[in-house]
Parts: C-alpha cells; structure tokens; sequence
C-alpha cells in the first residue's frame, strides 16, 4: 500500500559532492543543505520525505523497488543518460515522479539532451539549482493532495 | 535601463485557446485565469508583471525589442520548434528568461524534443501546467532580488 | 457550435502569386478563377465556402480559431514544412482537414518530402494542379453529408 | 500504339482483401465493389478500364509491359516502400501515373512515409479511401481529354 | 574447469519484480515460481540450475567470472542495452550463453531494439514470456549433451 | 473461420536449400528432415501443421490468405529484411505468429539486423537451428490450447 | 515591368538591433547608418535603393511581391534557416538575389550553418560586416548594368 | 557437379524491355540482339550459355538453385536494391558472380548506389553497356579456365 | 615579423585552367587576367600582393608557412572540401584570412557545402566571380589599414 | 586539340607496388608488366597509350591538364576516395574517362563505397585485377573509334 | 588536501580477469603482475600508487571521491563506451587523469571507438598492452613533478 | 629486407611549425629539439632513427616505399583524418607502425574524431606531447626486441 503522505527523494551519482563538485556549474549548497530545507518544506506540508542518494545504481533501484511512498522526485545525475534500468524500476512499481537537475543540461555537452526518464516524467525542471527540488516537491504534493 | 521590478510573460501562439485546446494536454484553466493569478503572485511580491500572448512571431519579437522589463519568462508554443528569430530577439537584448511548457514536450512527438531557446534559457520547466508559470515567476523573482 | 453546411479554404504564403508564378510548375489560373469556381462547386451542394490566403502564418492561425467551419481544405504552401504553430492550431480546434498542394511535392526539393501537418488530415492530395482543391472540396462535403 | 480511351487499374499485394483486412483502416467496401464502380464511371465517360490486382510482382510489371493503355491509376499496396523493378516498369513504358492509397500512409509506421512511386507520379492521393481512386481516374480521364 | 552439467541462470534489473511489474506486459508468475520450474526441469535432465538475480551489474558480472558452470541463460533486462561490460565478462570467460527477453522488445521503444549481447549469443528468444527461459534451457541442456 | 487445431508453417526463399546451403551457418538437416518432426510433433499434440516452402513472395502471400490455420510460425528467410507485403498480409488477415530464424541474425550483416515482422510478432526465435522450429511450435500450441 | 535601375534591400528579424545587439558579433554601426550609406552609393551610380526591414516574415514576402526593383539584396537574418516562404516568395517573383551575413554564420551555432536560400542566390558573403552590404550593393549594380 | 563449361547469365526485371526503354539510358540493341552475340562468344571458347530473363525473383532465384553451371554472370535489374533473397541464392549454391550494369547507377538515383550484390562479387562492372556484358563473360571463362 | 603591407593571394588545384574550365560555371576570364587586375587594385591602395597557383597541396602550406604577408585571400579549389592540412597551416601561422569561391558552391554537389576554412575565415564570398576576389582583396586592405 | 588516337592511363597512389602490394587482393603482375600489355593492346588498335603513375595528386591533375588525349582511363588508387581535386582536373578539361579498380572495393572497407569519380565516369569496372584495364582500354578505344 | 606524490591508478570490470580473459587479445600477464612492476616504478621515482579494480561503477567513482592522490591513470574497461557517472566523478573533484587501454580499441567493433572519458584526459594511451600503464605512469609522475 | 636496427620516424604537414605553431596546444619545444631527443634515445638502444618531416602527402608515401626500417612512427598531422592513401602506404609495405599526436584530438573539433590509420597502428598515444614521441619510440624498440 502506497502511503500518500510521503515522497521518495532520491540523488544520483556524484550529488555528494554537491558544494564541493563544479560549484559555478552546480552552486555552494551542499545536499546536506538542501535536504533539511526539503525535509522542514515536506513537514510543513504534513508529508514526510524519504531520501536516498547514491552512486550505485541498485542502491536507486532497490529504493525504488522497497519504497512505500506514493511519489518520487529524482535528480538521476549521470544515470539520466545511460540507465535503462532506473527507467525499468519507476515504470516496474507504477510511481508517477518529478525529473529534477540543477544545471541546464541543454547548455551543456549534446549527450546529456537526452534522458531514459523525461518522456515517463510527470514534469522536468532543469537549470534552477536548488530551487528546482522545491518546486518539484511542491508539485508532488499538490499531486497527492488531489 | 532594464526595470528590475518588472518582469515579462511572454505566450505563444495557439496559448489563447487554453482551457478550450486539448484539455486531457493542457488542462482547464483559460489564458486569463493563468495571468490573473500571477499578476497577484508578482504583485504580492512588489513586481509588475507585463503580459503578451499572441499567434504572431514579430508581436513576441517587437515586445522583447520593446520592453525595460528586466527578466522574461516565456511559454513559446510551436514556435520553440521553429524561430531562431525569438532566440535571437532575445539574445539581442540580452535578456535572461526562462523557458516553460504546459505539457511535458519529452512524451510527445520528436519534433518536440528540440528546442531553439533552451540551451540559452536560465532554466525550463515542462510538463507542470500552469503551476510551472509560478514556478517560474518566483525563480524570476528571486533571480531579480539577488 | 459548429456550422456543418460551412468549410473554410485556406491558402497561405505565395500563393497569391498564381498564375504568376512558377506557371510551368503551379499553373495559369489564377487564385481567384479556382476560388470563384470551389465557391460555385460548394454552393452548388448546399454548402457555403469560406475563403483566406495570406503570406502571415497568425493570420492563417487566427482563421483557424475564429471559424465555425465544420472542415477546412489547407494548401500551406511554405509553411507545410516549417510550421508546427499551424498544426497546434488544427489540433487545438479539433478540425478535420484536408491538405493538398498543386505541385507534386515528392519531385521537388527533399525539405519539401516532410509536413508538420500530413499525419493529423484527413487526407492528403498533391500534384494534380486546382483540380486538387475540387477533390478535396469534394470529400470534405461528403465527409459533412455523413 | 497507346489507346487514348484506355486506363489500366493496378492493385498491389494484399488489395483483394478489401472488406475483410484491418477494416477501421481501409473500409468495408470490397475491391470488386470499387472496380465495378470506377468501370461504370469510366464508361460513362467514354473510357475503357483494364483492372488489375495481383499479390506477384513480376505480374504487375507484365501487365504495364502488356498493356496499350494511356494511363495509369496504381495502388501499389506494400510494394509502394519496397519496389523499384516497378518503378522501373513505369519509367520503362513512358506511362503518366498517379498513384493513391486507401489509408493516410503518413500517419502510420515511418518506413509507410517513403515510396519508390511517388516522384514520378503526376499526381497523389491518399486518406481518402475508394473515393480516391475515382478521383485519380477523373484526373486520369482529364489528362487524356486534353 | 567447467562443469558440463550445471547452467548458470542469471536475472538482470527489475527481474525481481515479475508478477507485480506491467503484469499486462509481463505475466503474472514471479520469479521464483519460474526458478523453481526451472531447477525442476533441469534436474529432470541430470542438470544443476546456478541462479542469480540482481539489480547490480556488478554481481552479474563477478557471478560470471565466479561460476563454474559450462553455460548461461541470461535475461539481462535493462542491462541489454547498456552494459558493454556484462558483454565483456561473457566474452572474458568464454561462456556459450542463449539471451532471452519475457516480452517482445521488437515492439517497445526504439532503444530497446539494439543489444549489447545478442551478436555473440548462441541464440535469443523473445516475447514467449516464461516459456522462453524453458526453451533456453533445453538448448542449453542439448548444447552440453552434444 | 479458424480452425483451432491448425498450425500453418511457411518457410522462405532459399530454405529448400537446407542442408546444402552454407552448412556452416544453417546445419546438415533438410527442410523435410525438419518438416517431418514437426509434422509428428504436432500430431503427437493433436494439431495439424500445413507447410509451405516457397521462393516466390506472393505464394507465400496467397497461403496466408487462403489458411484456416489459427497460428502461423514463419522462417520469412531474406523475405523478413525486405518484405512489406508479407508483413501486410499476416496483419490483413489478423493471424497470430512467431518468427524463427536458423542462424543468429545479430551476428551476420547489418541490414539482417531489421525485420519487418519482428514488432508484429508473439515472439521470435534465433540462432537455435532446428531447435528453434519445435520451440515455436510447442508456443503455437500452447497459444491455442488456451 | 522591373525597373531596371531599383534595388530593394531587405533586412530581416532582429536586425534592426544593429549597434544594440551583441556588438562583438555584429559590430557598432546602426541599420541606419548602413543603409543610409548605401543609398548613397546607389544614388552615385544612378540607382535607387528601395529599403525594408521587418520582424514579420509576411511584410518580407509581401515587398518582394510587390516591388518592381529588378534584383534584391537580403540578410534574412533568423528567417534564413527557417523560411520556406521567403524562398518561394523570391522564386516566384523571378529575381535574381545575393544574401548576405554581418557574422560568420559558419562559425557560429550549426544550425546557422544551413540557408534556405543560399542555393538560389546569386552571391553570398559571409563575415564582413557592413561592408558586405556595400560589395553586394556593387555586384548588384554590375549585374543590372550588364 | 558443376559443370565447368557452362554460364548461366540471368537478366532481371524490365531488361525485356531493352531497345524499347529509355534508349537515351539503356541503349538502342534489344536483350535478344545482346545474348545471340554472347551465345557466340561463349560457343567460339568451347562454352555453353545458359540464358534466363524474368521479371520474377523468384525464377532467378530458382534458375540459380537448378543451374549446374559453375559461374553468374547477373544484371540484377532493380533487384538489385531491394533483393536480400536474390544475395543468399548466390551465396546458397556458391557460385562465383559478376554483376552487371548497363548505366552507370553511380550517376543516378541514390537508392541505386547500394547493391545486395556488389560485396560478394568476383567483379561489378557498370556504364559500359552491353559491351559490358562480353566483357563479363571473358572474365568468367578465364575465371573457369584457371 | 609580418609586413602590413602585403596579402597573399592564394589560388588552389584546377584554377590555372580558368577561363579554359566549365566557363558557363567559372566565367571567361583567364587567371592571370584577375591576378592582373588585383595587382593593379593593391598597388593603388599601397599594397603587394603576392600571389601563387598550386595544384599540390604542399606548396600552398609551404607558402603560408613562408610568407610575411599580413592577410590572405585564399580560394582553396577542390582542397576546400578535404584539406585539413590547409587548416592547419592557416591556425598554424595564425593568418587572418578571407575564403572566396567563384562559383555559388551551396548550389553544386552535396559535398562543396562543408568547408574545412570557412568556420576559421574572417569572411567568405562565394558565387560572385572575378569580383568577389576584388571584394575580398578590399575587406583585406581595410582589415589592416585599422 | 584533341589526340583521337591518343589514350592516357593514370595510376594513383601506391600503385607502384603492384606485386608487392598485398598480393592476395592485388595479384603478383607489376604495374610494368600489366602497362606493357596494355601498350601493345593500344597498339594494335592503332592508338598511343600515355602512362603516369604517381603518388602526388597534383602530378596527376597536371598531367590531365597537359594531355592532349581524347580519353583517360585511371585506377586513382586511394585518391578515389578523398580527391575533390583530381575529379574536378578531369571535369576542368572535359575528359571522358573509365575509372578502374584491381579489387572489389565493395568487399572491403565501408569508406571505399564511395568514389568522387564514379557518377562522372563513362563506366567502372572493379574487382578483376588486370583484365579490368584490358576491358576498360577496349572501351576506351571503342569510344574514340564511333 | 591533494598529496602531490600520489597517484591512484583505477582498472574497470574485467580487467581482474588479466591473463584468463582473451589472452590473444590482452596479453598474458595478471593484472597483479602489472601492478607490482607500476608499484616499483612509483616508489623508484618517489611516488606512491593506490590501486583499486572493480567491476562495481560505484567503487571506481566512490575511489575518486576519497581519494587525496592528485593525479589518476585509469583503464576504465567496459565502462569507458558507458559511463557518464564517471567522467562527472573524474570532473567533479577536478582531478588530472590519464586514459589507458591495453588492446587497441579502434580496431575492435564500432561501439568501443567513443569514450565518455577522452576528451577530458591529459593523454589517452591505446593498443601497447601493460606497457602503456608504464607510459601512463611516466608521464603522471612528470605532470606532477613540473 | 628489413632492418630490424632500424626505426622510421614521419612527422606530416605543420609539424614543422613546432614551437612556433600554437604553442599553447603543441607546445614550446622546436620538432628538432625532439628528434634530436629521440635520435639519442634510439641510438642509446642500439637502433638507428630516420626521419622525414614533410608538408607533401607523396613525400611520406614515397619514404614508407623506399625505407628498409622495420617500424614506423608516424604522428600524420592532418593527414589523419583525410589520406587514404598514406593508409594504403602502410599497410602496401606491410609495416607495423605506432600512431602519436601531441595534443588531444579527442579533445578538438569533431573531425579530428577519425583516423584513417588508427584501427591498423599497434598502438595510438595522444595528448602527451614530445613526451608521446618517446613513448611510442620505446615501444617501438621493445617490438623489435621482441
């Protein structure tokens, strides 16, 4: 049973190194940061957030898989452009989610325009940093309110 | 001089027939119901928020040649497909913008799946509906308050 | 509503020019002459034909929107293989069309081989001069008359 | 020596299954019903109509090698993607065609969106069902009155 | 050195999701009932049936370079299309392998028609759901018996 | 109407060659060798098996539209890379079927590595050699004893 | 009749920037400037300089239609990539053409790489700046003269 | 057995038709002027020909199955393009062959650019006309005198 | 040092045969004829031209290697499309640099659109003839009188 | 003036290791043995054949320039693939030439497919070692002799 | 802290079965022997080298996250032609690296001639067996003593 | 015969600009500093280095013809990505060789992608400058060692 008070926030590979990884591309906040903002932004709203960040594969998929949340909102990183498998998992358990990025990947090299999650998107928001994730969680739960 | 308090929303042609196109697409709500909650929503935050939709590309053209609006968001419609003239207008002026779509592009037709304005765009959003406006008039918001 | 004894013939850029142009390609009659005699063919069984060519892409789309025609018979002349803004418009009224082109366009220039609007008509007529436009003319009132 | 009054009607592989083959597509009328009609209009026009349907090939190419007809009216059914020994036929005996197809090819599978006729061809038509063959055969009969 | 009388049975991502993942696309067996089915029929022959599955390329892999079994029936599931280095460890330990896939792949997206595996398969089989993994393995059981 | 016990065989261009042509590549077994084990197979199944072997497409054609078989298995031979109207006819006549290819296609030239039947197909068999044949038909059976 | 001592200059969208827009790339003169010294140079050799420059592709189309100069210089600016119908406006006026670029469209994004007008034009000079009116202005003359 | 003083020369589709199609291409000498002349050649060097014109691939097909020639001399007419079938007959009977065209195909259509033949010939000769045949058959009987 | 006084004038393969060559493409005009001219043009303005034609490719590097000329006006002939070396040369030496073409090449064979210098030219002229070499020798004078 | 009796044979690159050459697809015969055949054969037709060999593309294109034969028969060796310059030496003097090829390029690397000759060339003969200049000097002098 | 006499040196999937796998290919030393010799070679030159194989993406980009080495030679096996997680681990903590593979992957099949890797590499070393990892080493070592 | 002493070192066109030539991608050292580096390494080794640096493709054919070294190092320069012929010198003379570029062509425009010797060199180093000379020297030596 899906419980509709919960989101599943998952991170991709390498958003570890957020604050620290290419900061004039991805900004100073570190995950840390970003995750307690959401977390204070879910509560608030009466919902809870699940968070996961990984630079293995599985680790997302299991997730994805062991989850009871009725949403995921997922920055894949790297995965976006290459796993088949991540788009297999939220397809396999029937969990409508939310494509976030924090740079614009249409500004940067042509391999990373295509992603194996954005046409099975509820929606995708690229290129507004941090920002992004909380419009994104906003918009989940206004999908689970309804 | 750019106007730093003002910002301008900019649609494209077809968007008049919101609420009236394609619903199961672009859901209920008309153009005017749109606008009139961010004109409150810029409003609310001390920003004049100037409006143009229409079915004309030199219209959108003329509007970003004209404006002392400091930060454009814009919903091009077809024409994100085919005018390298908007993505000039704004490179012309310099305007930093932000690119949104009601649908999600990415599970539509390929022709779709490119667009002229988003590798210059600060950031897109697709496939929130008019929630995506929002979104995008508060990153504006915030980008100007920076 | 919908008038169902109503269609509306659209023409767009150049083809103002006929007779004039290209004659060894489009033909010797003029725009009018074939005009004049679809107006007689549509009277003639009971229907009223509405008529607009313009070298303007919106305002083709604004005929599009304003019109209670029940069918629309196109020959978007340029535009058929540039224009996804015409074909939102189509689809955002929801018009059943038919589209032809005087000239063969499969013997032309390869650009020319697509169309942003052959897979949503009705049909599709091409290379048999004005008398492409009676055809279409024709089946878009037997399609009304069903 | 080419009879003036003569037309040859060709119909490709799988055509005498009209009426019982994917009927939502191509109709519920049988090729006999249709050939017996475009006989009649023919006829009345003062023009002989030789027919056609073959799933073979090579008998196709015999009958455009064979025959003393002015004119072609072809439905080349699958062959259209993938022949060019008809095409070549064509070309060979210097016969004006024009080629139709019951379904809109354009808005099915991508390799339906290339024929090997289509450029040679004085005219096409295609969506429009059995009402197109009768306008190809108008076309036909006009050609040859002039 | 192989022991020519156990197959190694590998299961790639999302495999463990069978009987609750797009049943419509998928059967609704799960894998375990499939495995057991399995480990019977192999045994009927005087056979052992190794299995293995996992979310993590890397266990597939290691399981690969680890086995001592003379053969593998490997469903890589997502896997397929993106893991040149599952390839590598079958073509690094010289394993005959037979790769299937539940459903048709042939009918799905277009990025799941390429496979990294197939080309140095002995033979793959698709769409025959689990039938498909008892075709496999009597081939591959008819394989080690010659 | 479709007789529920009958399973319709057709084998391709060239496949008379069995046993003669490339050995190497297709094995040492005749086309009757392979038809005869078949024909007992389903028999022993209590299934009839009607077989047609030819090197002329429309024969081929003409049996698919003739049969009352509820099932086909198909080895199209170099018909699967280049036939549109055999396509065409296994879908005019809605008949359900399996591919089956002796070698692997994936590992030989390019242009075998497309079918124009594969995506229309229950399932699809390669590189298993004879073996593939009596997988189908065992799948065939099973098809239409449910 | 042409006027055999008339040449229409056509500038495109955006241009009217000129010195605004991007200086670096397209320097600091103003379209005024430009323009009002070529009409000098066409007043010196005995020619007059009709002159337009618009944002809307219609007004384009409508002036090539409706001039009686005898040769056009265009910068097409964005339309140059895009515009079908500026093309078939040109070729269906008959007149002869050179286009012309401020920028090295070569060196900039690819799709600026590719005009759909190049190939029916006269010249094209690509990268020099205003001069690159005046050298077209000067071929332009030569030819009317000749 | 081969038999070593024989050659089969096998013409495809519309080469009937030679004398009589497009002579500006093909040549004004009919296909029956072309094969007495080489029945001679062949006689005058102690070898046999065996000749076969049809516009059916599935009697070339046959005709290369039956043969006990032990060289092909083919112009494969539009088979050619489009005939995988053709291709594995050759390589199924492995007979050494010589591809033939009469025009150059470099210089025409791009579809004709592309042989299923060419890669497995002993030689291709094109543009040369019929001389291009005797010259065929002095290779393959130096070829079976070696 | 370079001399700002002195451009190279460069002439690739087949140009010494102008006025010899294909004149309804290349015009009348021998070689020396317009190197004369061009002469006379930069001893006007206060300038050498130094001037080679070369069939081999490593004598128009060697002279771009030796030169100290300021500018070059280069037309590369057939070496546009292939030379990378030519490039290289160019950088190499860090030359400005105009690229002039006489005949319109964007209307001639697929392979003369893409050349391997006009992305690192300061300007191109192309289709204009003797006079574009004229044009681009004044775009060079006034480059280094700046 | 044209030589009618006066044939030139040009070899490209590497040629002159014909022997030595990776025997197994060039044959054993030196370049010498095969031009002095070639030489007599010329001779006893009563016509001079001209020979260059060169591994420099301009000593070729110059002795095009230079020749005052009335026909060229070249084996370009690898220029075939990668000269713009030598095709246009040969269209620059209007030569009719026969290109030849030792073996079947269409056997070997994807990037010998294309040759920028062939579609200029009277005919191409590939893949039968030195009889191929035999049959192309027969053409050759056939030519010049009508 | 970066420690400048450090240097971590990372080997993919695969690469532990040195010696076992395709030996023909990739010699038959075991990675361990490679190692040994690299440790030596580092200590001599007073460095010290971190090694890590793994088979798991994860290990290999949590290897680069942890690391205080300040250079890296990796050969990164399958995952060179998959893994963007990788090369953003690689840019996103801004370490120098140097690629290396032992077989030359440009002679192996098409899908191993494009590395996610390369274009961000100091070096890339192909094809020279556990020589180049040597190489690779020098040259790191120089990098960092510079 | 060979000179298994002996080792022949190509430098292609520009390479003479060393140092002179962007330094900042090639670096400060002069191509004598280099060979006169290299010339003592081999010489330390017991082996004799030729070298030939030359702008002309025939001189460096024309070295490999006529060298008795039994290695080749060849950094190609922009005869990389376009000589087929140097390709054809190589392999002709049957030498193995190692190809070195001193920057990263990988890390450059798109055409440098390709190279027209890579899939048949021993080994390819890239990006390490003079450094990669060395390199490729050493191997060179332990190749003939060997």
């Amino acid at each position: 049973m899906r419980d509709k008070a919960k989101i599943l926030l998952l991170n991709g590979p390498n958003l570890n190194l957020l604050g620290r990884r290419e900061p004039e591309i991805y900004g100073y906040q570190t995950l840390n940061d970003i995750v307690t903002e959401l977390m204070q932004q879910a509560s608030d709203a009466g919902f809870t957030l699940e968070h996961l960040q990984s630079n293995a594969e599985f680790q997302l998929i299991d997730a994805i898989h062991a989850t009871d949340a009725a949403f995921v909102v997922i920055n894949p990183g790297g995965f976006t452009h290459t796993s088949v498998a991540l788009r297999d998992a939220l397809l396999g358990v029937d969990l409508p989610f939310i494509e976030i990025h924090l740079s614009n990947i249409h500004a940067r090299e042509p391999f990373r325009h295509h992603s194996y999650l954005s046409d099975k998107a509820k929606g995708v928001i690229v290129g507004l940093g941090a920002q992004g994730y909380s419009f994104a969680l906003t918009a989940a739960i206004r999908h689970l309110q309804q």
